[in-house]
């Protein structure tokens, strides 16, 4: 092994979970032509459609990259609470050729009757998922964890140096379970909600605590991403990116500890302050190598 | 005018809507404490639920940062193919206490009875979207216009230098209508989507020729950036970021100039490559300037 693959098996071995980005279904060569009208070829991520069932009940059909259907159907269901946490799962299969998953309960979800009688009405789900989500948070009561400064250095830091598909080929989202400074769960998917509902997935049928969680993203933190982090129970959410107004309001009503625009020694946090300990000087913390600086996807 | 305000006003002056940073709705005050442990005070972007309804029938709730909602509803509609060129439209309503907007036809639109159908057995139209759009671009035929690479690198120029809510709040993705080497329509907000939808909205409602136009975007290329492209009728898409491999693919089913990955002096043409003339000498493309370099939102 050279140096650098040295380098990087280590810090994939922390890892439960670590993105694959050899694995040969998730890029596809691409040919193109380049400014000086050069043929170049370019390795690109995959976007597929997946269509997801939740017992007979067709809900919605997902772009993604493809890894880890079940966990994306599974998440999916529970962050939009469509699926309740004492709803019993007796079986998640996904058909490949077909592109669908389809969710199975032992007894009809109270879901699926919802979504019948609303539909007389509104004629699609659309328009309600929202107000569902909202729903399934009243009463949410998120655990009182504490979260060092230091913690997120070091997750950032490894974040930034594990191998991954964003590194590999580029637009594309990440995100990262992580337990103190330790990341254990990397999933990545064009778009950023896919790469949540893929931790919940996990989380769901691994059974695991989540109240020393940590949720790290490359993605901008929406009402969207502040509602499936607080229904996943996990009460710290932390992005390289910027926030919307309404993100960081709902994270406020929440108590959730809310970190941005995180970039070498600097981080804002805008909810959730009582959580934070400040326990490292940021002046000890090393800048941002220009060859490992995260862009994002956009 | 300073010297700075003079040069935004001479390059704001080629837009027919330009963004408009200062608009008090469109922006929040938002406080944190920083890494330092200091308090600050941000300026972030909002995000606002948008319902839209096509007459009676209720679509979808958008999260948008609530300009121009009545070309938000009226684009994506028809970019959804909700929405035909045949259906004439009445009326637009906008209700900024109820954040609902409604989009009127003469008649019922075959939409709306295909839905009603679709909902008896699928229960949700979301699933059905997708089909639909492709189902809109069969027979397509882009136009057979002609693109310089001289007038890609100075759209890239203007844009970079145009005063906007990302460069005054970050956290969002632009989209810009453009005629040769000139910026027309530069619309904005949190989802990429939706800025593109605005910039239909306006095509549709001012009736626009689009065949010699280009439309140039923050936000990476995937299937639907394609899809909503080609469904609008413009011939070339570029962007700074990068690509799916079904977005190349769509593109070049549809015979759509595309153009990825264009920053400073470099892009790559993925499809459509004989549109694109190469008048300018790669060489003589200044340097982007960091200060202006766009990151894009996340």
């Amino acid at each position: 092994m050279t140096e650098r693959q040295t380098h990087h098996a280590s810090v994939v071995a922390e890892y439960l979970i670590a993105p694959d980005p050899q694995q040969a279904r998730l890029t596809r060569p691409v040919k193109g032509r380049d400014h000086t009208g050069a043929l170049v070829e370019l390795s690109v991520v995959e976007e597929r459609p997946l269509t997801i069932y939740l017992n007979r009940q067709e809900i919605v059909t997902a772009m993604t990259i493809g890894d880890y259907p079940e966990y994306l159907a599974l998440g999916f269901l529970r962050n939009q609470g469509m699926l309740h946490p004492q709803d019993v799962v007796t079986g998640v299969d996904y058909d490949e050729e077909l592109e669908t998953v389809v969710v199975r309960t032992e007894v009809e979800t109270t879901y699926e009757e919802k979504l019948q009688k609303k539909t007389r009405t509104s004629g699609c789900a659309v328009g309600t998922v929202f107000g569902d989500m909202m729903e399934g948070l009243e009463g949410v009561k998120l655990p009182e964890a504490e979260v060092r400064s230091s913690w997120l250095y070091a997750l950032a830091h490894k974040i930034n140096r594990t191998p991954s598909l964003y590194l590999e080929a580029g637009a594309i989202h990440g995100t990262v379970l992580c337990q103190r400074d330790r990341p254990l769960v990397y999933m990545e998917d064009v778009g950023r909600h896919n790469a949540v509902d893929k931790i919940a997935g996990w989380l769901q049928s691994t059974g695991t605590d989540v109240s020393d969680k940590i949720l790290y993203t490359t993605g901008r933190l929406t009402s969207e991403m502040v509602i499936k982090t607080a229904m996943m129970g996990i009460p710290v959410l932390v992005s390289r990116s910027g926030f919307t107004a309404w993100g960081v309001e709902i994270a406020q009503d929440l108590g959730l500890t809310l970190v941005g625009r995180m970039r070498g020694q600097r981080f804002v946090c805008l909810s959730g302050e009582h959580r934070l300990v400040r326990d490292m000087d940021p002046a000890d913390v090393p800048t941002e190598d220009s060859r490992n600086r995260r862009k994002g996807a956009r």
